[in-house]
């Protein structure tokens, strides 16, 4: 019922996804739904959590927490770029939250919280040297999550790159662009 | 009038925002607004050959026709980035197009359209040995795509980043992560 739910939510929008919506899309009735769930807003906040505790359990991992900063930022991109391609409908959704209601603003402010994990790895492989000083720490970081986050849009779970190849991908290409420019 | 429409699909999705949403944030009528188009699909398609006249304009340049496959690929990445920030909520607009209708559907074909030249821009600079050759070329065009495009959903006008200094930093991020690794 959530898979179909949030496969709805993706195509439509959540705004624009009336229970009716979801009913015939779940070929049940509201009513049915009603039993299980108190609104479709039960819906978006079970698979945002789905989205966001997947998210931050990478940040919990022993590789997130220990070792040099470029190292932990590595094991925390591609734990990211994992979780992304495993809940890639519930990611979706997340992502393209637009923060109209208090739930839609708490989710958006945990995966800030999130974000900002990242961002403080980056400052510091900044300050040890490991990532260029060139360029300002906040628009490294919000390149990096463009870069991860688009996957939702273009990745296909049938295609033939697999989860762990566009891992390694998307490590070479931000690790590549996060050089010193004078090593290179 | 346009600027208003295209604030009111970005803040609430194009399919949730009716007519009467549109006169109240317009401050009018829904008749006035009728005298002037004929729905609110024909703003969506001004709204839309905004964006993706200047994204194609940038194509027709010099720069992005002449010199070696790198420099028209940080030409025309360059370029991207400042017709972005230049019609931040026109090209937010077409980013978040999910293809429901027919005019969605031909928006996204001209988008892709434009994806396809830069593409074929990294193929090229792949052949002659300025671009990595050991990651897809489709994933070093998305994750690129990725990178630019998030510049709709973070980058505020009013802050303390130019326009120019963000197309800096994203081309050096950009050319950094697309080296071979071999050069570093």
């Amino acid at each position: 019922m959530l898979d179909i739910s949030v496969a709805a939510f993706n195509d439509r929008g959540y705004d624009a996804t009336s229970m009716g919506v979801l009913a015939e899309r779940l070929g049940t009735t509201k009513s049915a739904i009603y039993y299980h769930v108190a609104g479709k807003e039960d819906l978006l906040r079970l698979a945002l959590d789905k989205a966001l505790d997947g998210l931050e359990s990478v940040l919990e991992e022993p590789g997130a927490r220990n070792g040099s900063p470029a190292d932990r930022l590595r094991f925390v991109l591609r734990g990211a770029v994992l979780v992304l391609v495993r809940e890639l409908p519930y990611v979706t959704l997340l992502l393209r939250l637009r923060g109209n209601t208090e739930l839609e603003r708490s989710a958006l402010e945990r995966r800030r919280r999130f974000d900002h994990e990242i961002a403080t790895l980056v400052d510091l492989a900044r300050a040890d040297g490991s990532v260029r000083t060139d360029i300002d720490s906040r628009t490294i970081t919000r390149l990096l999550f463009g870069m991860i986050n688009s996957i939702v849009e273009w990745y296909k779970p049938d295609g033939s790159l697999t989860p762990d190849q566009l891992a390694d991908d998307v490590i070479a290409i931000a690790f590549g662009g996060l050089q010193q420019p004078a090593e290179r």
